[in-house]
């Protein structure tokens, strides 16, 4: 077909050209001497991204669900207790996997749509005075449900409770993106993916991990080999790796953490705010309703939009697939065929939102939901408009 | 700045990845061996693009500018007389380079907006009984003003007045876009550029010619080397070329030549009309009008529209681009400040036209144009909602 | 630095243009309508280069040792007996992932340089009549020592003891380069990696499983979560994944899979048996010794080489490295400083092992080991000659 | 066929993956508000490559031959006598060129594998009382015939006969790889293309214009519209061009000054004379004669060697090509047959010499000429050797 297709999905995301610039180029040994004269300051940076100064990074070649699983298996033993709050399809599957590993999962079970339960949570830290609960596992950014939670607000409701937990952020979805604070939050472990703010294909996990969970490493007896920190960090403190890494897209992270720092973290998250805004202030147009229940739960990441009964959702994203070239996010599990989802992550502009928005009213008007043609795109223009930085005009080097 | 930038001028234009893909190999050998096999079938295929199987097609590293001039120096003598039609700056500059080359000129001079007369050409040509008139020239698509001509039009009165001048048609905006036909027309030289509807880099003219031309050519005086037919066509004819040509753009436009031919060409031109008539659509519900004066000259390749008196359209432009990542045509010299233009040739679809329209209503907007927010967009997206075709499910191999 | 450097690592290796153009493309929706049209193919095309009708193959985000990982941990339980040769610094990491994993490791120890010992093999399955034994584990090409086993050999062993243990093996070095055959072999379950033989970047585990490897699946009792195949396959049978693919390099593997049977297996094994003989030939000349202790030993994607006594093969490394831009392989642990490596794994021809040779030469001449001046070029070069193809003159199309 | 091509004719060369990269960008906008902040400073530094602080440079979406031609259009008037010697097929080239043009061309006829007869030169231009010559034109580096020629001897030649001529030079091979100095050797106008020294595609006539030249353009009477240097200068003092320019190349172009400046003209000049020198080394040992006749013609980027009688060069060639995927240059006109060209220019390096002269080694002895194996190999492997850098050390940043 012709043209450009939209890709609105919340990740993978938009590559910038810089990015895949980086990435055009031949393999190379990972065992050259000079090799660590490229990964040193690359982990080293990758820390600002985290904003953590006191933590370690780990990449691993493989995806979120690696990151996930290298967080529970390097710093628990099996059968130890896990306090998670369930409130969509990732967090849900977290839960899942730690099951898989012979976990005691404790599960604080939260309607979709709604975020991480603080009182639940500090009342039942407050209730384990044997401190049998090891760890703490939020999904910070829920991208099924377009549902952002209180990292922050975890670790006072553990400080509330002086519970030792180990503090564990799945930031898929929010790292590099959404405002994240790994030290200022006390967060232990921290899981991220290439292909969401960093804005790479797939295939990393990028794992923060404090100096707490390192010490919970020594005795944790969790089979494991691939994802083993000690392993890894042994490699690692001199630049190499204990297997062959993904040079391709280290080479792609240092052109992404170049960008994200250029731009600065604040000024991203800003961004990410802002496009978020014009996508909701259209979807407000079009009279239909967010999964995420209230304001202090909207993402910046992704908008999940409710279809109204009577409809499928899946009609909405196969007829803005296939008769507009516009990938949108499904509605997965409990929400599918009610909920489609927009993606603003990563690489994303004002007339990237407006030409998703238009698309989407296309879409939703072919299966019959009666949004008024052009709404949302006004809506959010508007909103861009008002809220649109000075204009700078460039000058002559 | 974070996103995609949306290129909607009338050229250069969306490269299709395919396109780029292509491009992206090492360079190469033209004189290795095998160079033929490559050279031959793409310069036969380019003759069903140009839709000729009488002429032949010469590509010279070069631009449009330069197919200009190896179509009149070629063919022609010094002080030879050329009747040409101004309507537009294109048409003004391919005048302004006969006059350069010593050519006796005879302008139809007629207002930025309309077409090429074809009444006064007849006139014209039929007063010309002595036949001094040795070639008329015809720009089909008037890039400046998003107006189209009627080339079969100009065939029919060189018929009407039985008069031998060559029909020498500018296709840069058109060919391998909207419909063009050398053979059915009877265009004597056709003259086209890489970077239009070839969705390609800048490099090449490519350029096609009758062999009525080719006779015209061995007697034509004009001074001339590296645009020489004789000394590219002697080389041609084996494969090769007589000087170093550019490999990667070949290479680029043997993959560009597959899209068009694996599309169609009347798919191809009714995608450019379909998509056309939705950008025209908005522009109406802005209130603004075409530079283009009739429905018959609309252009499918790229629409001019005029801002109301008291506005500067270089504001519309410069607050797109630095505000919004737009990059839309200045209008030039006659109808600078007056004009701006969106380009929808080549690589386009609805969703990149709607967000091009999203992009000039705030553009519009900001600098005090009051055009309804989202007025535009919704106007093209009912057009493509009632145009698009029935939606075909993907079929597993 | 000017000029190309010269990779000849036995991985990552040399990426052909084609699978870089494949993988130059923007990201896209794993979840996409017409995902599986991509997908299932692409499955079905693995198992023939593995050389399998029964097995099913997994592939995972992930390298060549998470490969290991899922084969281990998806077929066996805690305290399972695994059999395991280590004759390389491969086969030891292998052994060691499966003692992490908590198996009881029975190893057969042997000379770094010979190979998998069948003989040794067989009397251990024979003297297991509790069939405690639930797999052997090969190492088909150590990459270490440059020495290739005999597979189907391992098959008769577990035939003539009647063993039912399962056959993993290690073919990160082997398939997809040099001779493999699944099912002919019975091998249960096989491991290979995107960055040797299938010419990508590193972030694939390509795993083939047999359909008894499968049944062992479902009882196996080791914790697993990433690297689940009841998981995986559950998504894989739609033309799905379980979480996010890396789907560039599965754009790339496609190009990488058309290569391999475009050009034919078999011609595939060919052409790494007579580029390594070449190289073989260079040492000889040389007058070194090859790290690999007999001719059934010799690998054909990776030569090892002893440097004389008193000499240190760092120094040889790190010569070609930065004063000729040339990567060699490192020699590892036990071999460290002995061993100096040439891959000639996957997009190789006549001219980079020359290449290779040449550039060794003279690191060797700089380190002052005395072999003499384009001697193995001379060797290699000879070789090349003599069992060159006919030339074929290119026909135009 | 497996494995990388050698490409080792003298242009177009290999393209370096910062120029690769530099160029895998999306089409832009070339009348965009910013873009003179980058032609701009291009421009100035390109003036740097030329080593002219008072000449202008002007950048051509064509080739070298287009050049040429605006080298001779721009400055000189129709029969105008032009001095030009020829001792090769591009300086044939020329001479016709200029004849094509209606000049009046005097040549100086010399051997093949000669230069620039300084003394002829001289003793014309004294004859020349009634400086009737306009124009002296030099080819700096004859590609055909690998010669080198002595441009400041011109010049001294032009002032020893106090001759006012425009002193021209086809800088094609020579610029931005070997020793050139546009102000010093007063260089009227200096002819480049991208392919060569600068390392990128075909595509772009690269040329200086002194002063000099500039005030001759004045009142030269040749027709030109493309080639012009007042409408190109014109839209290029503001940073724009009159004509859609290749913003690829010229994206690539800056990426090529930077390296050619990070590594500084000297030492890129230096570079290609040790390289050459290897290469020479190697014929020298193969007993073959150069065709370049005195060691003080020797070219730095390309060396043409003369097979023995009764041998055809074509064999060679055809045989690197078809058999060993290495490009060598033919002989052109009337060397053809006599003569193969390996080209040495550009991003090059030592073990790429190495590959291209063990490539000759095996298709000379194909067909028969008895060069020694690895003769060629071992004595440029000495020569690098002994003429390597003290190793750098790299270190962590």
């Amino acid at each position: 077909m012709s043209g450009f297709h939209g890709l609105f999905i919340p990740g993978p995301t938009n590559m910038p050209f810089p990015v895949r610039q980086a990435m055009d180029l031949p393999l190379e040994d990972q065992r050259a001497p000079d090799f660590p004269a490229f990964t040193l300051p690359l982990f080293r940076d990758l820390k600002k991204v985290f904003r953590t100064e006191s933590g370690q990074i780990f990449l691993f070649p493989s995806s979120g669900t690696g990151g996930w699983e290298a967080a529970i298996t390097n710093t628990l033993s099996p059968g130890d207790k896990v306090l998670i709050a369930v409130f969509g399809q990732f967090s849900h599957l977290w839960a899942d996997l730690c099951r898989r590993h012979g976990f005691d999962v404790d599960v604080l079970d939260v309607a979709w749509g709604e975020g991480f339960p603080l009182d639940a949570c500090e009342a039942r830290l407050k209730a384990d005075r044997a401190h049998e609960i090891k760890a703490v596992l939020v999904c910070h950014n829920e991208t099924a449900t377009g549902v952002t939670s209180d990292v922050g607000g975890v670790r006072r409701a553990l400080e509330a409770a002086r519970h030792p937990a180990l503090l564990m952020v799945d930031g898929v979805s929010s790292i590099a993106s959404i405002d994240f604070r790994m030290d200022e939050w006390g967060v232990d472990i921290a899981v991220c993916g290439s292909q969401k703010g960093f804005m790479l294909p797939t295939g990393l996990a990028i794992v923060g991990v404090s100096q707490k969970a390192l010490d919970a490493h020594k005795t944790a007896k969790c089979p494991r080999g691939f994802f083993d920190f000690t392993m890894m960090g042994n490699a690692n403190k001199d630049g190499f790796f204990p297997y062959t890494p993904a040079t391709t897209l280290l080479r792609g992270l240092r052109a992404s953490v170049d960008m994200l720092l250029g731009e600065g973290l604040d000024n991203v998250a800003a961004r990410h705010h802002r496009l978020a805004e014009g996508a909701r202030a259209g979807v407000a147009a079009w009279g239909l309703s967010l999964c995420a229940k209230a304001p202090k739960w909207y993402s910046d990441t992704v908008t999940a939009i409710c279809v109204p009964k009577g409809f499928n959702s899946d009609d909405v994203i196969k007829t803005a697939y296939h008769r507009y070239q516009l990938s949108l996010g499904l509605g997965l599990t409990k929400v599918a065929g009610k909920v489609f989802r927009i993606g603003h992550i990563g690489h994303v502009n004002e007339i990237m939102i407006l030409q998703a928005l238009a698309g989407c009213e296309m879409a939703l008007r072919d299966v019959g939901i009666d949004v008024a043609p052009g709404s949302g795109v006004a809506a959010a223009q508007e909103h861009y408009r008002e809220t649109a930085p000075r204009m700078e005009l460039p000058k002559v080097a």
